[in-house]
């Protein structure tokens, strides 16, 4: 691509290391910037600018918040000794939006990936092993994305509590409510085959 | 959404107002920022800025440039009576990228669209009408979108040339090339029947 604008060519470049944005969809958007007023520019650099500057995370779970402790782990009426274990917070607004549960999260920033250079050091693992090492969680729930790198995440804390006392679980995976049978991939029809549950069970959860 | 930072919330929104950006992609984006080095950000944050506030407008193509008369319009061997009416600034290079077309361009920043409130009066029409009444121009080439919205600005411009000796042309619509018959829609190539070349023609420009 030709720019005929250094500032512009600028622009686009950064716009375009955000992902799965390429060079085009940059140039669009960078655009569209150009043609609406001035102030939503300013506004969306004000408010990433500040985000990036300002932006504290959660002194006991390490979600995003914008007090030292947020307001799930400070809300007393949270069950406190059940923690869920998520990538990001992402995963804590999706599982906050089923209304299902009722504890604590521990955000660890990722998963151990070594293709990407992730290892167990770059994300919140200690603390989360301190944590339970304390005495504090009756019950760990696991809910990483069911992927090598999820589940190579998930060993990993489950063998650095080898000898804790602590109950160890992971969400289930099986076939979505809704979802027709013929269009689930084996893996995830087989495993939940196996981990089938006792009818009277399934009737009280929906 | 639920967002357990107001910064983060007032991010995504920002973010989320640009085209095609929804919640999700905004909340994707702005994790993807805050998980890369700080630089990163500001480094976005200030290309844009920068480009908002310094941006400048050829003053005879109306073309983005970082001086007042951009290189196309400056450059002695573009062929200086022949303008190429575009809608913004990607046409302009898509056209460059292609090397065969020589002549000057004239940015109208959009088209008229009534449901989208945008006049004649909110384009660069005026300018380009008074180019052409000075007797600079021999030749406009319209190279506008083929939509409702393209053909409408077209004509209205070709009104407002009326009496006016110049001569005015539009980009070829039909099947391009490379492309299948039976996958091309019945207008465009409809279009490429009525407006067929001579063969010898078409063995030049190929």
């Amino acid at each position: 691509m030709e720019f005929s604008s250094k500032l512009l060519e600028n622009a686009v470049y950064e716009m375009s290391q955000l992902p799965g944005i390429g060079k085009r969809t940059a140039l669009r958007l960078v655009l569209h910037l150009l043609r609406q007023p001035e102030t939503q520019t300013q506004h969306l650099v004000k408010a990433l600018g500040t985000l990036r500057e300002d932006v504290k995370f959660c002194k006991k779970c390490h979600s995003i918040s914008d007090v030292e402790i947020c307001d799930i782990c400070s809300n007393p009426n949270r069950i406190q000794d059940i923690v869920c274990v998520v990538e990001d917070i992402r995963d804590v607004m999706a599982i906050e939006s089923t209304g299902q549960y009722r504890g604590l999260y521990h955000v660890l920033g990722g998963k151990i990936s070594p293709m990407d250079g992730i290892g167990p050091q770059d994300l919140k693992i200690h603390t989360l092993v301190e944590k339970v090492k304390s005495g504090q969680v009756n019950e760990l729930i696991f809910a990483l994305s069911a992927t090598m790198e999820g589940d190579t995440t998930n060993f990993y804390i489950y063998k650095q509590l080898e000898g804790v006392e602590v109950k160890i679980a992971t969400i289930a995976r099986g076939i979505g409510v809704n979802d027709e049978l013929e269009y689930a991939d084996e893996v995830t029809l087989g495993r939940s085959i196996i981990n089938r549950i006792p009818f009277e069970n399934a009737l009280k959860s929906s």
